[in-house]
């Protein structure tokens, strides 16, 4: 190795994020170093912040610099409705459609025994203490539809069967814009199956 | 924005990442909050450690803990010729042939008027007072032969002309393994025009 050590360390470090392979780490080291040193700096600090501000709600499990989240402490929030995601970023795009004014629990991530995710790494039993400690009159399910994230919401069915919690899900079927010509064999199936009766 | 502000501000910097946009910064985020502390904790580390220690080598320009980096340091390495690479990870290309004993210059980049990176950004007045201070019986071009690069090697031969420095380029033509039917005629063309005499 021609670098540094130092450099050949952050080059190390920066692998350990997702998607990051040795050409990238190198490409990032040499940005970070040569072209954006306020940005490393940054980055730095960032990171350092973030890592001492940042736990989880109580409630939700979403990443949360307060016991509760903004989400769970609003009075305006139906907290009797509660929906499943997966990950923060999923909770995102449902808020900003606006549509939902329920609450949220927020899995951080979806059964992958293959990555050694099984029910206690999503917390299972705070969503169990959650539906069990408050009123819930549905548990939507909004995981996604990859092989985890149903493996996932069969899981959560037979489960809050065992508590009596009313399930629903998200609708399958054609996405707007969607063209058939284009569609997948499995999205098709999902949209003929869960055809609905066109009322006058 | 549902994130806590801190979640925000670790997206934010995380795009200062080259190829890193918003929804990449978000997986990242979400990887170093819940799955990988740790690395994250490591790579803060690394940032502010390389910051504080990777300098440029006195001689050759390339990232460097010490004034003069190990290669320039060497007593075995050949001063009189002086490879000119646009990066250290050209630079550590070359050195993994093993092929190349002599010297370096990293421009850290090359010419290119559209990011503001013109001569004096590359630190070509280091380069002219490395060839003209320590004799040197060889400059050997070996910028990228994409646009930038070549124009780079363009400006670097007419710069050398001025202070009388042999210049060589690597050659060009065809990269070994590579097969007629798949090259652009670039390269076809360069193999044609560098084409040799077969020696008995």
């Amino acid at each position: 190795m021609a670098d540094p050590r130092s450099v050949e360390v952050l080059k190390e470090a920066l692998q350990r994020l997702p998607g990051v392979g040795p050409k990238s780490a190198q490409r990032m080291a040499f940005h970070l170093l040569e072209r954006d040193r306020d940005g490393a700096r940054q980055i730095g600090e960032a990171i350092r912040h973030a890592l001492s501000k940042v736990n989880h709600c109580r409630r939700c499990n979403n990443f949360s610099e307060t016991e509760l989240c903004p989400i769970c402490d609003s009075p305006r929030r139906d907290a009797t409705r509660v929906c499943v995601v997966e990950t923060p970023a999923d909770l995102e795009a449902i808020e900003q459609t606006g549509i939902y004014q329920g609450s949220y629990f927020v899995l951080m991530g979806s059964l992958s025994p293959l990555d050694d995710i099984g029910p206690d790494q999503l917390g299972v039993d705070r969503l169990l203490a959650r539906v069990t400690e408050q009123p819930v009159e549905e548990l939507i399910l909004a995981t996604n539809l990859t092989v985890e994230g149903q493996a996932t919401a069969d899981f959560l069915i037979d489960l809050m069967a065992t508590v009596d919690i009313p399930v629903t899900r998200l609708a399958r079927g054609l996405p707007m814009g969607g063209e058939l010509e284009y569609m997948d064999p499995g999205t098709l199936n999902q949209a003929f199956e869960g055809r609905k009766p066109v009322r006058d």
